[in-house]
C-alpha cells in the first residue's frame, strides 16, 4: 500500500521525540517545554523549545502539519499546477508537513546547526493528478572551524546518501552550498551539508525510495549532532571567543531574516511568527567594518566560508 | 538658476557635518570615525561612525553620492522612464544622493531614531527628459515610549511641514505609519514620524519649495534629537530594562532585514555593505515567545506600538 500522509506525519512526530530526548541527554540540564497550536485555514504543529541549558542556550525542534488552499508561491514554481493546465480551473489545496530544528549553543566551541525535512502534497488538479515530493536539508555553522568535525559531519551525510543513491552527496552537497549562502557577504553561512527539494519519483528513484532516504537524513541528525558536542563541550574560551560568536549569529541572523525561504514563506503567509523566528539567537551582535587578526582562529575561519570545499 | 546635483550633494555633506558635531557634542565622550570610498560604477561616499559613547553605543551618518545606469526597480517603479515611451530605447542613467543616520543609544531610556533624506535623479529619456524628486523619512524608537517626548518629537514635526505646507504632517506621518510596520509582529517600529517619496513639482508647490521642505527636515534632526538625549540620558535603569532593550533592537533588526527598502536596494544592488549594515545594533536579543508583564511598563509601550495614534 502507498505511504500516506498520515504515516509520514506521523513518522515525524516520533522523529521529534527522539530528538528531543536525545538533546536533552546530550544537554544534561533542560528539557524541552512544548506549544501545541493549531491554524485557522487548517492543521496544526508542535513547537518544542529549550533554552538555558548547560549546553544549549536557545534551541527549537519544531513539527507541523498543514492544510489549504494552495499559496501562489507554489502554484508559480510548479509545472503540475492547474495554472498549466488548459483543463477547468479547480482551486488547488496543499498539505504540508515536516520538522524543523536550530540549535544554538551556549560555548562558541560547539557548533549552530540546522536541520529541515519536510513533505508536500498539492492537488487534485483538473486532471484530478495529486502531485507530492520531499525536500529537506541539514547544514551546520561552526563558530570556529575544526577541520576533523567538518570532516566527520560531511561524511556521515554522504554515507546517508550513498546508501540510497551515489550522485545525491555530490547534488546536494553543492546545492547547500549555494543555498547556505550569505550573498552580500560573499560568505557561506557555515561548513554547509546537504539541501534537497521536489524529490518525487524519477526514472532511477521510486517515491517510497526516497522517503527512505529522507527519514534516513531525519534519523542521522541525533547521532552526529550528539557526537559533536560530547567533542567540544568542554573546550576552554575566552571572552574573544565569545565576541566572535555573537558576530557570527549575526551573520546567522542576516541569512536567515534576508535569505532564507523558510521564513520568507511563513512570515509571508502570515505563518506563526513564534515558530519561524525560533531560529534566531538569544544575542547576536553587529560591529562595523569588523577586521579579523592576521593568521587568528577567527581568520581561519573566515577563510574556509566559501562554497565548494571538498570536506570528504 | 535651477538648483543642481553638485548643489545638493554639498548641502547634504554640510549637513552631515554639522549633525556629526552636534552628536559628538551631547555625547560628550566619543568621536564620529570616517571612512571615505567610491564605489566602481560611479561615485562614493563618506560613511561616519561613533560607538562605545557615553550616549551612543553605536550610530551612523552616511553621506552618499552615486550614480550609473538605472537600477531595474526604480525603471518599474517610474511612469516617465524610458520603458513606456514609445521613442527609441535608450539606457537610462541614474544620480542619487543622501544622507542616513541611525543612532543606537547606550541607555534603554533613550529612543533609537533613525532619519534619511534623498535626492534621485533619472534619465534623460527618449524625449530628452530628466526626472528628479526627493524623498526623506524620520522616525522614533523608543525602547520606553514616553507620551510628552512622542508629542514633542511629532509637534516638532509637524511645525516643519507646517511651514511649507499644510497637508504635508497629515499625510506624511500616515506614510510613515505605513512605512515603518513589522507587519508579521502587528507591530509598528516605533512612534513614526514622517515618511515621504517622488517629492517633484506640482500644482502646489514647485521643486523649490519642497526642496526647502526637504532641507527644513534634514536641519531638524540634530535640535530634536539632542534634546530627547537631554531629557532622559541621566534617568536611572535596571537589568530588566536592558533585556527590554535588546528585544526591542531584536525587532528593529527584523524590520531592518525584511521590510526596509533601502537596505534591500542596497544589499541586492551589491552597496557598501558596511555602510547599509551600520543600522544594527551592537547587540539584540531573541527570546521565545516573550510575554510582557500586565500593566509593566513593557506592556503599556507595547499598547502604543500601533498606527494611527495622533500624538499631536
Amino acid at each position: 500500500m502507498e505511504i500516506n500522509r498520515e504515516q509520514i506525519s506521523d513518522w515525524l512526530k516520533q522523529l521529534q521525540d527522539s530528538i528531543c530526548k536525545a538533546l536533552e541527554t546530550a544537554d544534561a540540564h533542560s528539557k524541552f517545554e512544548e506549544d501545541v497550536w493549531t491554524r485557522e485555514e487548517g492543521g496544526g504543529g508542535r513547537t518544542r523549545i529549550i533554552k538555558e541549558g548547560k549546553v544549549i542556550e536557545k534551541g527549537g525542534v519544531l513539527f507541523s502539519a498543514v492544510q489549504g488552499d494552495t499559496p501562489d508561491f507554489l502554484l508559480k514554481e510548479q509545472e503540475h499546477s492547474v495554472i498549466a493546465t488548459s483543463g477547468p480551473k479547480i482551486k488547488s489545496r496543499f498539505f504540508a508537513t515536516g520538522l524543523s530544528l536550530v540549535i544554538h549553543p551556549k560555548s562558541p566551541m560547539v557548533p549552530i546547526i540546522h536541520m529541515n525535512i519536510r513533505y508536500f502534497e498539492t492537488g487534485p488538479n483538473a486532471e484530478g493528478q495529486t502531485t507530492r515530493w520531499l525536500g529537506g536539508g541539514i547544514d551546520l555553522t561552526p563558530h570556529y572551524i575544526v577541520a576533523e568535525d567538518a570532516k566527520f559531519f560531511h561524511a556521515e551525510l554522504k554515507k546517508v546518501c550513498d546508501r540510497h543513491q551515489k550522485e545525491y552527496y555530490s547534488r546536494f552537497k553543492k546545492w547547500a552550498d549555494d543555498y547556505f549562502y550569505i550573498a552580500h557577504r560573499k560568505e557561506t553561512r557555515g561548513i554547509g551539508g546537504i539541501f534537497f527539494d521536489r524529490l518525487g519519483s524519477d526514472k532511477e528513484m521510486s517515491f517510497e525510495q526516497n522517503y527512505n532516504f529522507w527519514k534516513d537524513v531525519g534519523l542521522a541528525f541525533a547521532p552526529v549532532y550528539t557526537d559533536l558536542i560530547r567533542r567540544n563541550k568542554n573546550l576552554p574560551f575566552s571572552e574573544k571567543n565569545k565576541e566572535w560568536q555573537l558576530l557570527r549569529r549575526g551573520r546567522y541572523v542576516e541569512f536567515n531574516l534576508v535569505y532564507d525561504k523558510g521564513t520568507k514563506f511563513g512570515l509571508e503567509t502570515n505563518g506563526r511568527v513564534e515558530s519561524i523566528l525560533m531560529s534566531l539567537p538569544k544575542l547576536a551582535g553587529w560591529e562595523y567594518d569588523f577586521r579579523v587578526e592576521k593568521n587568528s582562529e577567527e581568520e581561519k575561519t573566515l577563510d574556509l566560508l566559501k562554497k565548494g570545499i571538498d570536506w570528504v
